[in-house]
C-alpha cells in the first residue's frame, strides 16, 4: 500500500473545490460541523469559501483508559445542540471517508436534532468496502478527490514539515 | 501598516516551536482547549507534537443578528465542563495575542472549572497596549513569534492559496 502525502497547498485546493461544489449543488449550508480532530483544518478552510459559524464535535475510537474501541464515542458534543441545529442546513465535514463508521455515527447522531437539511463534505473519499452507511437523511456527499485503499499522510501529522513537503511533491 | 503573509509551513514551524517552549518548561498539558475558529488549525498541529485531545470553544464578537459587539459571546462551549476540566491541566490555543480580550474572557471561563494548572499558547503576540489581562492563574503564556501591531494574514484565509505563499515568500 503506497502512502499519499499531502501538502497543506493541496489541501486547501482541495477544500476550496468542495466549496465550489457545495455552491454548484444548490446547498446552502447555515453552520458547518467538524468532527475533530481530522475535519477541524478542512472546516476551518471550507469557512473562508463558504463564510459560516463553525461547531466542533469530538470523536475518538480509544476508551477513556486508552484502550482502542470498535466504534467511536463522543469526546465533545454541541451543548443545546436541539436548539442549534434543528431547521438548519448542516454541512458535517471530516478529512476521510474510510471505513464509514464514524460518519454513520455523526450522521445519524446529528438527524436526531431535525436539521432542515444534512449534507457530508470529505477531502478524500476512500473507494473500497465500507463498513458503515449513509442513512437515508443525507442530501449531498461532497467529495474533494477518491483514492483507493491508500495510506494517506495529512501534512498536519508531520513532524518535520520540510521533509513531508518533498514526499508531497515526490508522490504527485 | 504592512501585511505579514504567513504560509501553512511557518504556521507549522511556529507551533512546533510552541511545542518545544510547552516540553522545555515542564508543563505537561492533559487537554488542548482550542479557541475556534482560529484556533483550530494551530490546536490541531500542537496535538501532533503533544499528543493530547483537543476540546474546541467557539467564541465570536458578532450577536445573533450578525452585529458586532465589543466583547465575545460563546458561539460553542464545552459540555460538562467542570467534569472534563477540574483537576486538568489545560493548554488553551489561539492564533493570535492581539487585544487580549478573548483569551482574557476564556481563561477566567476556564479557571472557575478549577483546573490544576492553566497555559496559554498563541503562534503569534502583538506587542501593543491591550485591552484585557491574564488572570493570575495563566502559569505560562507560550509565544511562537512575538510582532509589532501588524496585519497578519493568515494562509487559512487565503481565497488563493498560490498568490498568498507568493506574498508569504516575498515578505520575510
Amino acid at each position: 500500500m503506497g502512502k499519499l502525502y499531502y501538502s497543506y497547498q493541496m489541501i486547501h485546493k482541495l477544500a476550496q473545490s468542495i466549496a465550489e461544489q457545495v455552491k454548484e449543488s444548490g446547498f446552502s449550508p447555515d453552520v458547518i460541523v467538524a468532527i475533530g480532530t481530522g475535519g477541524f483544518i478542512p472546516a476551518r478552510i471550507l469557512r473562508t469559501y463558504l463564510g459560516k459559524p463553525i461547531l466542533a464535535v469530538g470523536i475518538a475510537y480509544y476508551d477513556l483508559n486508552d484502550r482502542p474501541m470498535d466504534y467511536p464515542r463522543k469526546v465533545q458534543w454541541i451543548e443545546e445542540a436541539e436548539k442549534q441545529l434543528a431547521g438548519k442546513r448542516i454541512l458535517l465535514v471530516d478529512e476521510v471517508d474510510d471505513s464509514r463508521v464514524t460518519l454513520e455515527y455523526c450522521t445519524k447522531e446529528l438527524l436526531n436534532y431535525r436539521p432542515a437539511a444534512l449534507a457530508v463534505s470529505v477531502l478524500h473519499n476512500k473507494q473500497k468496502e465500507k463498513r458503515g452507511t449513509f442513512p437515508p437523511g443525507v442530501q449531498h456527499i461532497f467529495v474533494g478527490e477518491n483514492l483507493g485503499d491508500d495510506w494517506i499522510v495529512y501534512p498536519w501529522d508531520a513532524r518535520d514539515i520540510d521533509e513531508h513537503d518533498k514526499n508531497a511533491t515526490l508522490g504527485h
